[in-house]
């Protein structure tokens, strides 16, 4: 089935992206240009590689992580052997790269593969990682070895900034985590780590000249200086620069808790934002800026701006005084001359300063940088006044979207298809987005990845690369390579679906947890109230954002309805409908013994009955049977209220049914 | 079915055992003293933990452990706001531990849950540690909460030496790996690492005194010095003992490519003995151990002295004028020379001395403690000589035994049951030794987890509790639970099969992997040649030792032929048996995609058959039929001729389809 689809979706695609996918190579993101040759290079116990040209540690670490890697991978023990062995993979470096990684940076390489050895030559360090990782994503088993075909391959990104952000101020995420991920970013030549590391409940990073920030905003829980340098450091040898966001002015209660005069609010507890009236705010964070852009080394700091909640101010009547002094019309006002100021502040410590939409004002320096949430327009009309920006709208990666929805998603799409050249290159690309509001560091790996990847994919490679098909095919074999790096996206489900129902293996669990999806966008949290102490242990923060065997089983409702099915194609719609069908009798007694699953009694009895009338539906379009107008009303009603969310999911397979059943012939 | 076993088997245990069986407390190991109350403990948002009495840093981290470990079981973000709640559940301790972990030292503790409350009172932080533990392990979810069953526990351990031996000499295994090992032993109580470091083919901790021993014997893959103490301090904060070990005067190969004077061979790197007769060995030796000694600050030095090939020196001309001059008459008595020479050098360094049976000879300094690979009747034999010894007989876990199998092997059972008791006393324990001969760290965990659950509770918990069958329903929910710890014995068979098919869903193959097991003790190395350099990525390094499914089906099997089966053991033995004939033309078109599952074409053909032929014999069982002898006959012969191993698997099901067919009545 993945093969027809493949040679059908593969008509669609450029020349050299045409000959790959026709031989399937699992690239993700897909390389800016491909030729595939004949024959296959043998890895084995042989396998030798070595460092040529510039060298320098980084470098070296990378051929011993590249070597792990590929040790795990194939199970041949090459990690100490490879480096020992005969070379026949060389890499090549021309030079170094800067001292600091730099926005733009050469990432470009050459990977050259033949039958009897491989050569990967790259400009600097950075390019020689890239071309790593495409390696390593080409080796594949076959009846008579571990081997890569023979290609030649000349890559470098479509977008200089390729993000992810992962959010350590709603909750603290342990290094592990952020270290694993960084792993993952690598694996997919994605190269802005962005670390936010405050909000409202929580001040997580150490400040040594106001230590009380994470002495009463962090319950314990922070990074040291230390353990920040050794991110960085780390982030660096994978080819990823660390952008470090400080949320201000608002989200910013943390902060009061232990330096309360930065308050403009009665109590500072239940205040969020910081007072832009008062000179000694702009002390304190000329200070504050001051120690953070010393720690990070990279050339952006980012200071937040979003959502602020302008009342606050405009009801404080100090506050209130300082705007009628100096004729500031309102709390927007207000905030633009915050921002002004604090963009000096970034300036005057050599940083450029980067912020969210709502730091854009009419006199804001040219050289900021801004992110978006709000989406092309908005990027669009920023690089038309001549700033830079970076597109977050679409790959809010906590929304649980699908990976097809972010993947089409383009900064240049939309109303940015028009820019000018001159204005399309101050688009420099786009972030992925791990808000923990509602997700934490135990579940936050099955909502980055492997999403992330496609997003990736978007950002890296030629605009034109957009099959939906290939791309899942893809990402399925790169979810699972994301297990080499050590990531927990595909592990974390069957793990909390044992703890929240106490079973060993709560098989008729994992059938239900199979074919539901947490709601999309915000409608989870108009479900169910979450504070950023919420427990995150149901069904909803178990699953993936996206259900797998729905999509298929969708795609095969398709072809039913459109008369273009196989005989598999039947069989498999079958086996599945009847393994929904028979599913609740199993799961009802499992699901009475845990409180955090009893709520899930009424979507495993709806699965049944979804199923039961996708069964009948499929035996009426199979006997090519009349069906009764006013049962096929009734059961379309009833698959219709079956989309509805329950227990803060959704039936995924409702939707493919009434497909069926919509597709049936009525009397 | 489980309940009933489970209420069956408790009617054979002592009074508090059955109290505890009956209401299912998941412990393992069983405590010494369980009585079981009414009621639970609640556990929830609200959750405080304090600790009063004895403090030190280490207390601490155990605490954020436990809370770490319990927010993880629970969902529940505790690990940072236990601390801050209210606390409900009070940590004493009495006073401090030794400065360094000693043999003996006292680990007993106190526990005591009431519906409001939890008291845990131990006399010292290691008692602490294992109450710690043992909550962790009541944890269940319920149909109103988490919670742990009202209970006083008082606890203590059988033996005071309970190790794992990791055999890091064969190959190198990383500190992660290392770590989330320790984690393991902490979390079933055991307390003492065995830490191997060197054999002929790898020399993997660093030397400052000598530095060509890791430069020139590991290929660049050591511990550093940093790094051992690193894991010293890790493991003492889990309350575990290291005891290194370096193998001499054989295995040593791996010494002689820096220092090649110590050889007593000609081709230093074709020897592997190191030379007894040489006084510069001794004034080496005695540099490199005393360093050793000060690195390693546990009073117990190992130094191997197993299995030497003495031939080498009894072929060496300069060694036999030696040992005629000096009257030494064979191999085997200059060993004993060299032995007594390296215990005066590690007593001189205030070490006592530990080796394999080899080292104890008639002049074997009576402090000397002896590890036993050889049996109990060798323990028993040192006991009665006054000298102190380990059991690793029956607990060698590379070996694919199953944990039935090592759990009623005790160190005080067979010959040395009969010891008086100042001779048992002698018995200090046992140790379960991981030999990476042909295990890597990649599959290492699955050998070592869950079966060394079942070894330390034989170590830990009083003689009598060893119900065999309580045994593997506790080891089930403990191996899940050991995923809270971050070891990866359920993954690694998964992410295996994955990688050696290339598909991302290997539905078949994971069937017949199910029902395979290795061969036990030495017979893998008679099927398949193996060095320390082998890649191990077929099926049988990918399986767990133990085929539950296996197990679980022989029982029924056994239920079957005996006349006491269930209405639900027939249905999964019919169930399984058409699972396991239908594989077959499923799994082989996915056989042929790869070099590495080819092998295992006639292993999947024999499954089927097998399972063919179980299905008639439970059909001519269920409708009581006569069946003629010749093709019984026939069946049996094949059944017996699948026993035997194919592919270096054995598929288990084949023994329990025998009973089937044995139990059918011939004509």
């Amino acid at each position: 089935m993945y093969f027809l689809l493949l040679v059908f979706c593969a008509l669609s695609l450029p020349g050299n992206l045409l000959a790959q996918e026709k031989n399937s190579l699992a690239l993700m993101p897909m390389p800016a240009n491909v030729v595939q040759g004949e024959g296959e290079f043998v890895i084995d116990g042989n396998f030798g590689v070595a460092l040529e040209g510039y060298k320098e540690p980084r470098l070296e670490r990378a051929q011993q992580r590249f070597l792990n890697i590929l040790s795990k991978e194939t199970g041949i023990p090459l990690w100490r052997e490879a480096i020992q062995n005969q070379p026949h993979f060389i890499i090549r470096v021309a030079g170094p790269s800067a001292a600091v990684q730099q926005l733009g940076e050469d990432e470009s390489y050459h990977l050259k593969i033949s039958t009897t050895d491989v050569q990967l030559t790259a400009p600097n360090p950075i390019g020689a990682l890239r071309g790593l990782q495409t390696f390593l994503q080409l080796v594949r088993i076959t009846p008579k070895s571990f081997s890569v075909p023979v290609a030649t391959i000349d890559d470098q990104p479509r977008y200089p900034w390729r993000g992810l952000l992962i959010d350590s101020g709603h909750r603290f995420v342990p290094i592990a985590a952020i270290k694993r991920n960084l792993d993952g970013m690598e694996a997919v030549k994605l190269n802005v780590f962005h670390w936010r590391f405050a909000d409202n409940l929580g001040f997580h990073a150490e400040s040594k000249k106001f230590p009380l920030l994470q002495e009463k905003g962090s319950g314990g829980f922070y990074y040291s200086q230390d353990e920040i340098r050794d991110v960085i450091a780390y982030a660096r040898d994978r080819g990823i620069r660390v952008v470090p966001e400080f949320d201000m002015p608002c989200h910013t209660t943390s902060w009061f808790l232990g330096y309360p005069d930065l308050t403009s609010g009665k109590d500072p507890s239940h205040s969020s934002a910081i007072d832009p009236t008062r000179e000694s705010t702009y002390v304190f964070l000329s200070g504050f800026i001051g120690e953070m852009a010393a720690l990070f080394p990279d050339s952006y700091f980012h200071t937040g701006g979003d959502e602020c909640n302008v009342k606050e101010w405009e009801t404080n009547p100090r506050v209130q005084e300082y705007m009628r002094a100096h004729s500031i019309r309102n709390g927007a006002a207000l905030q633009v001359v915050f921002t002004t100021r604090v963009q000096k502040i970034v300036a005057d410590h050599k940083k450029v300063m980067m912020g969210w939409d709502e730091v854009l004002q009419p006199n804001t320096p040219k050289d900021v940088v801004i992110q978006t949430w709000r989406g092309q327009d908005s990027l669009a009309g920023a690089a038309r006044s001549g700033y830079r920006g970076v597109l977050s709208f679409g790959y809010y990666i906590d929304l649980n979207q699908s990976a097809a929805e972010h993947y089409l998603v383009d900064p240049l799409g939309e109303n940015a298809a028009s820019l000018t050249l001159d204005q399309k290159v101050r688009v420099l690309g786009g972030e992925a987005t791990m808000w923990t509001d509602i997700v934490s560091h135990e579940n936050m790996d099955n909502r980055i990845w492997p999403r992330t990847a496609a997003i990736a994919e978007r950002l890296w490679s030629p605009q034109q690369v957009q099959d939906v098909a290939s791309m899942y095919r893809r990402l399925a074999i790169e979810s699972q390579r994301l297990e080499l790096y050590g990531l927990r996206h595909r592990l974390i489900t069957d793990e909390m679906l044992e703890r929240m129902s106490g079973e060993v293996d709560p098989g008729p669990l994992k059938v239900l947890a199979a074919v539901v999806q947490p709601p999309r966008m915000y409608q989870r949290q108009e479900l169910r109230s979450f504070s950023d102490f919420t427990p995150l242990n149901h069904l909803d923060d178990a699953v993936p954002p996206e259900s797998d065997t729905a999509r298929e089983f969708s795609e095969i409702a398709k072809r039913i309805a459109a008369g273009e099915a196989t005989p598999q194609d039947w069989q498999q719609a079958r086996q599945w409908l009847v393994l929904w069908r028979d599913n609740d009798a199993k799961l009802q007694p499992l699901l009475t013994r845990s409180f955090l699953t009893q709520e899930l009694a009424p979507v495993s009895r709806n699965l049944a009955q979804v199923a039961a009338i996708g069964l009948q539906a499929l035996d009426d379009l199979h006997e090519n049977r009349f069906v009764k107008a006013d049962i096929r009303q009734r059961n379309i009603e009833f698959l219709e209220s079956s989309e509805k969310p329950q227990a803060v999911l959704l039936l995924m397979i409702a939707s493919p049914v009434e497909t069926l059943v919509q597709a049936s012939r009525s009397q």
